[in-house]
């Protein structure tokens, strides 16, 4: 079957054939329907993040993926039916952090990676999973059954970040979503999903016209420039924010979320810099921090449960926000324009075979 | 009646007069036993922080108190309960904060504090409150009742750190608490009543001998001099800590605890440092935030639940523990000395009359 990899030393993704797998016993055979492309494919591409499997001299792309069960095996699937896989693997046999199901939590070499780290992804005409690591998903979101995965992330970060105030009375009412890429767009949507926010800010730096500030305004949430509102500026020019959601990998922004918080808010922080100096007033950022009970939380990956809810929220987001949001769905013929990545592209996906709801 | 206060402009603390209160409707008398000093007095005295009532031209100190209820009025008090003190008051009527019992979540302007800012404080013969601010501790730690305050601020700590835990499983084995002041002690055997830690740590800058290293190591904790191992170190010198509790107020000790925490860890700061700008590795900082869930939590002044918490602590931790950190309890005559501060001074008191349990 034909498989999208990055080659050992290539710095671009190419079409290769490789064995169709056999489930073993407590797994699926799934057909690939579409996988979505994000920035962390584009690191594993450039070769800053990830690798392939200990000897493979290639790594299969892909960890946002929706598809159907084709050979369900002796699992509780059923042929036909519209599943998204998690993305963790445990590299050695199961560990505690799968065990309980969490292993969002497993620290660094407790996991592998499905087309990230260690173990191939999803960029094929078929991939096997067990079980456990397979949420169901409706057939009504087939075609954006990809989204699930980004969608989980989200919903992860916002449940560390609502259990870290739920020793107190919160009841946040702004909230701003630090970048306008495709997992700030949908944590937005998400958020006005949710309701618990009467007002929603969402920050880039791109001039008008621009298709990401016009579904920022669509959802109902207020655009602001990072180069006219720095996020320390947020607070005095717009509100102090009781949810800062940092989507931006910008490290500064990681800091100035605190500034932007309000009285007891919280800031989840989702980005991946890597190493960065620069300087920072840290005695005014520690004591605001502990004068107003601020509280920031790191996270990363996602758990069935935070998949499980995201197929939710993917089902009630609106038609527009998704057609918008999806900018360009591509088969293997055209693959290569799946991973552009410029101003007009927000969302892309590669369609390995075409949904068809069973009657 | 005698009290102890700072005058406008001074600073030292010295003996008023002033009038004994009366208690309004819904208030009730006490007799103050003993009233605790902390570094938050000293920055007062200092005029680094807080100041007296408008239109006053001093204010008492005191925010630490135990005392005895002398005249009930229609409280829920008998006379003789042994009673303490929160010490967050509403500035202009009650606050949606007041209101539901949470004032220590309050921005600033909606409180005072007694005995810092905006109210006079404890260290007076006799002093009235609402009941709704008074809690209940038993007699048997009526001398030591002024350790109910500071213990109920590492409760409040320690309940919002473990909040922000809630949402996976998190079975925490290490703590260290950075400071070995007398809040940093006091946290250090609380950590230890409770149990949850298997091995706990304490940082201090001190050379033996040393009284607070004999505390710490009597509790079965591990000193680590920070001159030798930075907070920045503590994890690989030792071991990376699950739980870090900041109460140095050094305000580099905040952003290091992110290099100090095991992966799903949590920091509570507590420190209170004032602007001071310096140089750190944002980026590689924001990285470790996210790859390992971690968090950190701001956390000041503490509810009546904090208190009622901490009168349970504080009837539990060992008598040579709290032998050892009390290092002086002065009458009215010489209570200079209690706002001493060297390094043989741990905890010190005001004592304002004698506890003599009732038959």
């Amino acid at each position: 079957m034909q498989a999208i990899a990055v080659e050992n030393g290539d710095d671009r993704p190419v079409v290769v054939e490789v064995e169709r797998p056999d489930p073993a016993p407590g797994e699926a055979l799934v057909r690939t329907l579409r996988v979505g492309v994000d920035g962390t494919d584009h690191e594993v591409i450039a070769g800053s993040h990830g690798g392939p499997p200990a000897g493979d001299d290639h790594l299969v792309l892909g960890h946002e993926a929706v598809g159907v069960v084709e050979d369900p095996g002796d699992t509780r699937f059923a042929e036909g039916d519209v599943v998204v896989p998690t993305v963790r693997r445990p590299p050695n046999g199961p560990n505690e952090y799968f065990v309980r199901g969490e292993p969002d939590m497993a620290p660094e070499g407790e996991y592998h990676e499905r087309g990230i780290v260690g173990k191939h992804g999803f960029m094929a005409e078929y991939f096997t999973s067990p079980e456990e690591h397979l949420v169901s998903v409706s057939p009504s979101v087939a075609e954006r059954g990809f989204l699930v995965e980004p969608l989980s992330v989200a919903e992860k970060a916002l449940e560390l970040a609502t259990a870290s105030r739920s020793s107190f009375t919160w009841e946040p009412e702004s909230a701003i979503v630090l970048g306008n890429g495709s997992l700030g767009l949908l944590t937005l949507a998400m958020l006005r999903e949710r309701s618990d926010f009467d007002r929603l800010y969402c920050l880039g730096r791109r001039d008008r016209p621009d298709p990401t500030i016009d579904i920022i305004e669509d959802l109902g949430a207020t655009y602001v420039d990072s180069r006219e509102t720095p996020v320390s500026e947020v607070a005095d020019e717009h509100e102090p924010m009781d949810f800062v959601f940092e989507a931006t990998g910008y490290a500064k922004h990681a800091f100035e979320t605190i500034e932007a918080l309000a009285p007891n808010g919280v800031g989840a922080l989702l980005g991946v810099p890597g190493p960065w100096e620069f300087e920072i007033d840290g005695g005014a950022l520690h004591e605001e921090f502990v004068l107003h009970n601020k509280a920031l939380v790191g996270s990363v990956n996602s758990n069935v449960r935070h998949f499980e809810a995201a197929a939710e929220t993917l089902g009630s987001l609106p038609e527009p926000f998704l057609d918008a949001l999806v900018t360009g769905v591509y088969d293997l013929d055209g693959f290569e324009a799946a991973f552009d990545d410029d101003d007009t592209t927000i969302k892309t996906a590669v369609q390995f075979s075409a949904y068809e709801e069973r009657r």
